[in-house]
């Protein structure tokens, strides 16, 4: 492993304040997105709001709005695209709680969607929310070009083809299967890795990067995804129903691939800290301009490695 | 009514050849724009495709090429709008087949993709159709301006306010409540009406027409979207489940709002050609160059009144 670089030594000791501060810009401008609940069919928007405001941690908002910073554009012009990332990941999240499939009631402490509005609305509002991030991506206040570009890009991340649905799917079908690790590697780069990629070059776009550094930060952000992921399955070993508001150690009592079953807790953590240091060095052609995606990096991976 | 124009005349007596021909072409580009079935994962793809290619009739797909050929742009460069507008009414038909919304075994004749892949699968098909159809708008070769303004146009139709979800929804909290003709209006214009208007306005936009034409076919493509809606009503208050498809009479029994049980079926077969005929006569000013859009009108509306 390299010498940490000096953009990473400003980062370590750098404030992780911006953290909180763009999570309420995020959450301001989510709630101004949404439709309100007033406006009929009320119920829909009030489903909606539920699952959006139900104690989410705004990572792909905070990932997009850091990676537009790098390119000095003002948050404000990138937040709708944020924003849009963020419905795209609660619909998943609505979705996935369905008995039909990950059949799960609690969700971050509360109860899932379907357990409060019903199946039917469930299955309709993470549908809305799909279609609501394509036409705020759609109408954002870019350019036609930009615009165009992020839609492809977030639809190609969610999509069927290594993206958010196709690894669903795979994880779907792993489910009381031997863990094989190239399956493993499909469903974690596919099901969580794409939209959290997606999410930092949506930034890089709307903030007017040139196609060379959008790559250098969908390489980051590949990374990223991919640690953020590994982290996530060791907490699912680690931590009681009670500290994670979810039911833990449901991945292994379904079966699920994680990286812990296959290769047990110590290799995850090597693993993990390892897709981290290759995300670190995909941001050094941005020197001290990339010190708050470097801090947030380390943030989302210092959750247990 | 007013006498019919020259350019309906000639549409009366026009050869509807060109329907098969519409409907040939974009079945070919439906196969290619969908990930073929050996792609993985295998499965989402193999029931994306059993829904798209479950005998729909592909009306919007035909309404978006013939209202894109009125400003005289080859089909082919319209052909993926068209499609992506098919996919996003067969995501519709999958979820509100499933069993927490109107339950349906069959839909065509054939059983529906749950009854075939399972709940999980159905979920996860639609979403993967409602996701690549933005993903295709967005690809499509045209400026990115019009690809961002059709992305928009389309989610908006799709969407809550106003559009297929909030329709959906707002019928289904009508069931079973005495019915209103301002609420069965606001079902008919969102529910079904807005991804048919979208359907006519997309092509316009797709085949470069000025913002005063595009306004005259949304307002072509609202009224026959209307029309049409009535006319399926009717349709399921007439027609033996043999014939349709799917359990006829289906609507009376989960007393579902419709034209004929607020107005009788006279009533409403005079509403759908009063529809009908608004819907000719925003065609006017594009005289005989809208042949194929007034003899569509007359063949989607005959087929009961």
């Amino acid at each position: 492993m390299t010498q940490p670089s000096p953009a990473r030594q400003s980062a370590a000791v750098a404030s992780s304040d911006f953290i909180e501060a763009d999570r309420a810009e995020v959450d301001s401008a989510l709630y101004t997105l949404l439709p309100p609940e007033s406006e009929p069919p009320s119920v829909i928007h009030r489903a909606m709001r539920y699952s959006v405001f139900a104690g989410g941690k705004r990572i792909r908002p905070i990932l997009c709005i850091e990676s537009a910073r790098i390119f000095s554009r003002p948050p404000r012009g990138v937040l709708p695209v944020a924003c849009a990332l963020e419905f795209i990941h609660t619909y998943s999240l609505i979705h996935d709680d369905l008995p039909a499939l990950d059949n799960d009631d609690l969700r971050r402490g509360r109860p899932t969607n379907h357990k409060v509005f019903g199946e039917a609305m469930a299955i309709l509002a993470g549908d809305a929310l799909l279609t609501r991030a394509f036409e705020v991506l759609a109408s954002a206040e870019l350019s036609a070009e930009r615009r165009a570009a992020l839609v492809r890009e977030v639809a190609t991340a969610a999509g069927t083809v290594g993206g958010m649905v196709g690894g669903q799917v795979a994880d779907l079908e792993a489910g009381g299967k031997p863990i094989d690790a190239s399956m493993l590697e499909y469903i974690h780069r596919s099901k969580t890795a794409a939209l959290i990629r997606a999410s930092v070059v949506s930034g890089a776009i709307a903030g007017g990067a040139q196609s060379e550094d959008v790559e250098r930060l969908r390489r980051f952000g590949e990374n990223i995804g991919l640690a953020f992921q590994v982290v996530d399955d060791i907490l699912d070993v680690e931590e009681s129903s009670a500290t994670l508001g979810k039911t833990a150690g449901k991945d292994a009592s379904q079966q699920k691939a994680t990286y812990p079953a296959l290769y047990g807790l110590d290799k995850s953590r090597e693993t993990a800290r390892s897709f981290l240091e290759r995300a670190h060095e995909a941001l050094a052609p941005f020197a001290a301009r990339a010190q708050r995606l470097h801090a947030f990096a380390d943030y989302l991976v210092a959750r247990r490695t």
